[in-house]
């Protein structure tokens, strides 16, 4: 493989979801989130590198690009020496007997990323998404997730449908739920995070049980809520804290 | 006031921080944030407006102008009807004998823009920052925060000094610290967070007492850390949980 017109082509295309579930590739950039893909459990297709003395580059097929080839295909500010191109992993079950996230609707990648790296820290492995939920693929999510993205199986899944069979019970944040730090929690659950804007939806919010708020301190005449991705790392770590 | 050419200069030039301190004034753009910003205690200097109907008008002077116009001065990739000029406020001094946030060296206007909605929501007045954090009328951390930077105070400070002679105890989080859901923490500290690749500063580090760690869960081998966003929102939930 060189970086022909062609292959230029291809990795381009690879910024829109409909290519990458095409061609059932994705793209990394960066020594270290390179490094971090390739010491995991995915399969690499192809690496482009500037630098000949990157260590993982003996170990798989690569084609040597200067600054400027690589400037071409990446989409970062600051090109970081390698972009990786890997194979998006067959789809596994989600084990349905775990503590498990799901998201319904969530657009922005840097939260879909920070929702990751939370599930990782907390041992959380299951991650469901609506489908319209942004791409696990898309680049912004795997820049920022970092190996994290290999330790999460995150599966795209009608999520009333599954939520509606799920033998766990069903929590949400809601303004109006009970309070909680004093609420009683179970060890296995499913937390459902809604989307930026309008929070869940009203499929989905008949089918959640259990609703949670967060306790608000400051000003309660303001309207402003917290972050998704911030919320969802206050819940988790009341869903896990006493475990440690 | 009109759109002059050295108006737009003038706006324009606002997205600098060194703009912003000659003039003493920052940009905040969108109905939504205008809106929080023209109904806090902050003093407008002029709105721009594309609609001649919107509403906080009649209480300043205003300048309506062409979608065109909005496009040229606006560095939202989607302008949204009006943008205003607003007086940055006089400082005031930080009340040293309550809970306070800390930051040294945060550069990401999205991390400081998320820490400040944080201390909003648990009620945290007292913001605190080391002059080399980035700056908080900054473009995106205003409107990241929408109406929670009026509700902050925030103090940009010698961080080293102000450390060492605050009576309060310190906190910082850390990998080798105390299991922060096991700790007993108090009511009235200093929670000092530090940059988003190194961490606090060594001259910092010598001040803070008191480390905390939020416990991992998941695979030990790994090396990721949580986000500065995410760790203050689990580190301020847990100092702000026994009090409700």
């Amino acid at each position: 493989m060189s970086l022909s017109k062609n292959n230029i082509k291809l990795i381009t295309s690879l910024q829109q979801k409909k290519y990458r579930q095409k061609h059932q590739l994705f793209v990394a950039e960066g020594v270290k989130v390179v490094n971090e893909l390739l010491a995991s459990s995915l399969e690499v297709e192809h690496l482009f590198s500037v630098d000949a003395s990157f260590e993982p580059l003996k170990k798989c097929g690569v084609t040597l690009i200067s600054e400027n080839e690589l400037k071409k295909i990446s989409t970062l500010k600051s090109p970081n020496k390698v972009l990786g191109l890997f194979k998006i992993p067959k789809k596994k079950e989600i084990n349905q007997d775990k503590f498990m996230v799901a998201l319904d609707g969530i657009n922005d990648p840097g939260n879909l990323g920070t929702i990751i790296r939370l599930c990782d820290w907390f041992g959380i492995t299951e991650l469901v998404c609506s489908k319209n939920t942004v791409d696990c693929y898309n680049q912004k999510v795997v820049q920022s997730t970092m190996g994290s993205l290999t330790r999460v199986n995150i599966l795209y899944v009608d999520l009333e449908d599954f939520l509606t069979n799920s033998k766990l019970p069903v929590f949400t944040a809601d303004m109006d739920g009970k309070n909680v730090y004093i609420s009683s929690l179970p060890e296995k659950a499913v937390l459902v995070m809604g989307n930026e804007a309008n929070g869940i939806s009203p499929e989905i919010a008949q089918i959640v049980k259990h609703a949670l708020t967060i306790p608000r301190f400051g000003d309660l005449q303001q309207t402003e809520s917290l972050n998704v991705a911030t919320a969802t790392a206050i819940l988790l770590s009341e869903f896990k804290r006493g475990l440690k």
